[in-house]
């Protein structure tokens, strides 16, 4: 069947889509989700049917064809187009197998790993995938297999290094911006930490967004690649790269329900590191409420199972859980954690300790992970690279490398737009609400306004007196800081008692 | 925050969506799947957010809506819209509640229900609750409460009768036209039967197509209601009535993956029932090779979940499992069955001996369900209803009073391009494949040609000689005789041993 192409404008970002009036539909006994293959002179793509039951939408011997597939086909409105029938994706076959709770083999994960990957699947197809890991869950020889088809379909960091340190945090918690301190420790120590971060989705800033106000973290894989050779470390956005792509196309279909299926978080997080070949990965799992990790129990399974799935890949894990009970530095937000962070670095008194201490304490074991420090002499050895000065200085070659904006942290512009809160009795600090500080923060502005944010004044266990103060609000304007002064009246950031 | 209408011309058919650029989602912190509430003068609508991340698809300060919120809000592009925050729907915690394998209660399924019938749900969302109702299966008692919901949130229709009499067939055998010999004979006995039939979707012929070949039936709920009410009995599409319409977007979201959750597939069933406030439903489950349900067991297990649930919905259920190894009938295609159900109306010798047995059974439960004929007593009653012409008159009056097509078998038009299959051996026929008729009829254009399709010489056991005739394939025309020899050629319809 002949059809003329109806460019719709839409990119939908996923699926490649046709949509074919009902009358051809009837013609070709096709249905929604059926697939065509369709055919402009030597290019060809099998794209998924939608059916479209009025004129309006498009005439009968149209087709109409998102951005995506114009662009593969480079095909325009008016152009005409053959259409032939074709099967489903064998990937479709899979995912029932899993739904009905069978194990699946590696082809099978490659297949349906390699089909997410090239926009074969629609949506529904992907989230029954999901849904089957999620009910059903995967063994972890399955983990292993799926963690493997997805770096294998996506790009690779090649260095001709050993070890390739690493580390993940789970998450959940604000502040804790370790990596920017950790990884300077560790690069001038001579070990290789190749580090790509996340920005923030629902906090208040993710590493990526907070690097983003001293240097620049959008780099090409192979300028990362001569960042690493020249410097021995980086910490650039991993979003710009080609990392394990099924990933993301996975987490979309994942936030409508907050789904987290164990396995898959496992997967999504190796597979980010084994396509930067890491050796050695440590990982921080905060704990406590508010925390992405509410409770001990379920940190412990995590961490089994992470060791179990390292052990299986060859590569060296270290699982510390640790405290995720309250935001972790003083400054929330991109600027104001960034200014935290070149503090500590700097060897600044204003650096605040928990942030300086638990970075430390990680550095320390990565350095002994990679051999440079004894067993339980990391830390000291952290300590004196960090006190020295060394680790600054390895922080500003990263910045330079990178593309330079701030290395100084007076320097970092904080907003103008600020109120504080002040205590109204005298006693002690017992709890601070991590996901208060984080709505409050994004209220404000963060992490799109880098100088908003908020500064903690203190933390849980310090003494309080009456009018002393508690939280800094920093906005982006006048009527976000409007807005953030009004939230702060509905729900508590600190509780003092 | 305001913004301009862009008109994306495409319609979904399902989730209301909005496209807001990447940089306008920032501001408001949006995500893929997100609510937000649009607002038009005094009209406003919550839909699902998806973004675009370039210019080209919808620029900054505009948003781009889909066909079914362009038509609710009364916009066009270029008109100014406010846009708010909203949360999400509430289903959305149930589904996942039921992805987690809890049980749901009944105000969390008439939610689900009222969501997905008033496209506030995406289709992954959609996809998730089937996922979950598939690997979790429901109870009995959440089964009767989705079926419930999805009656209450639809359409209903309303007669002031007791008895009213149904009948179900789970379908996937060719043929088998039972519905419109049963439905003349139980009317002619003086009960009430207004009966809702299905099209085709993947079968070469669907009750309401074949009805079609002699009537009118796209009726609306106000004109079946007048037909029932005079003639007692009715035999229409139940496609253009707006009975517990959530099931059809249901089924849409499980037709990729052909999955089948036995809960939903009972709700289904059931739904569309108490729509049309059926007392009493005789279903018919073909078992065999090629028909929808394989296997005895299976079959015996849903029969038992379908009478545990009329228990609790205080409806009369009489499952009966049948013989679906082959095709019941001679006619395959609309016009070709039309035919068979006149000839066994009028008595003539040309009518398929097995479907007219077939219907007399099943038009004899009802008749004893009913309360016409005693236990037993009710296939003789059916017979001497049938062959004393009272079936066919009532057949007419429907037909009459639905908007006439044809009423004499002999006026149907059949394709003109056909060929006929010989035995090349002598021997009996060990049996018939019921997906291979499927194929064939419909390469061959059934049902969107109504005279297209396939007639069977010969059933299961019959003896055949050399040269006999053993099928008939009919084409819409020429080109399709031609696909439809050369699948013959490919597939064995008859087995002859």
């Amino acid at each position: 069947m002949i059809l003329r192409v109806k460019d719709t404008t839409v990119a939908t970002g996923g699926p490649l889509i046709g949509i074919v009036n009902l009358l051809d539909a009837e013609k070709l006994d096709l249905h929604p989700m059926d697939r065509i293959k369709v055919v402009k002179g030597k290019q060809e793509e099998t794209i998924v049917v939608d059916i479209a039951a009025t004129e309006l939408i498009v005439p009968e011997g149209w087709i109409g064809l998102n951005r995506e597939v114009t662009e593969i086909l480079k095909v325009k409105t008016g152009d005409k187009v053959g259409i032939v029938l074709a099967r489903k994706p064998l990937s479709i076959d899979y995912i029932k197998k899993k739904l009905d709770g069978h194990v699946l083999i590696k082809k099978e994960f490659e297949q349906i790993v390699w089909d997410i990957v090239h926009n074969k699947l629609s949506e529904a197809e992907i989230t029954y995938f999901v849904a089957a890991c999620y009910t059903n869950n995967l063994t972890d020889a399955e983990t292993v297999m799926l963690t493997k088809a997805m770096v294998s379909q996506g790009d690779k960091l090649k260095l001709d290094k050993y070890p390739i340190m690493d580390k993940h945090c789970i998450g959940g918690v604000a502040g804790n911006r370790t990596t920017m301190i950790i990884v300077p420790i560790v690069g001038a120590a001579g070990l290789t930490i190749p580090k790509t971060s996340s920005r923030s989705i629902t906090s208040p800033a993710g590493t990526a967004d907070t690097m983003e106000v001293l240097a620049n973290v959008k780099l090409s894989l192979q300028r990362m690649t001569e960042v690493v050779k020249r410097v021995g470390c980086c910490i650039v956005w991993g979003g710009s790269l080609n990392l394990a792509p099924a990933d993301d196309k996975i987490i979309k279909v994942e936030r409508p329900l907050s789904i987290d299926a164990e396995s898959q978080l496992i997967a999504s997080i190796i597979s980010k590191k084994l396509s930067v070949c890491s050796t050695h990965i440590l990982l921080d799992i905060p704990c406590g409420k508010g925390a992405k990790i509410k409770h001990l129990k379920s940190a412990q399974i995590l961490k089994h199972h992470f060791e179990e799935l390292a052990k299986k890949l060859g590569i060296k894990v270290r699982v510390v859980i640790t405290d995720g009970s309250q935001p972790v530095g003083n400054g929330i937000g991109p600027a104001l954690e960034a200014r935290d962070v070149l503090w500590i670095l700097k060897n600044d008194e204003r650096g605040p300790l928990d942030l300086k201490e638990k970075s430390l304490s990680l550095a320390g074991q990565l350095l002994e992970m990679g051999g440079k420090a004894r067993r339980y002499k990391g830390y000291q050895m952290a300590k004196q690279i960090l006190e020295s000065g060394r680790a600054y200085e390895k922080m500003k070659e990263i910045i330079h490398a990178q593309g330079e904006r701030i290395k100084e942290p007076d320097q970092i512009p904080i907003s103008k737009f600020h109120f504080t809160i002040k205590s109204k009795v005298k006693g002690k600090v017992t709890s601070i609400n991590n996901e208060a500080v984080t709505k409050v923060a994004r209220v404000a502005g963060a992490p799109q306004s880098m100088s908003a944010g908020l500064y903690l004044h203190k933390h849980v266990g310090d003494h309080v007196a009456r009018r002393d103060k508690l939280v800094t609000v920093y906005a982006k304007c006048d009527e976000k800081l409007k807005y953030a002064k009004d939230l702060c009246k509905e729900i508590e950031l600190m509780t003092i008692s």
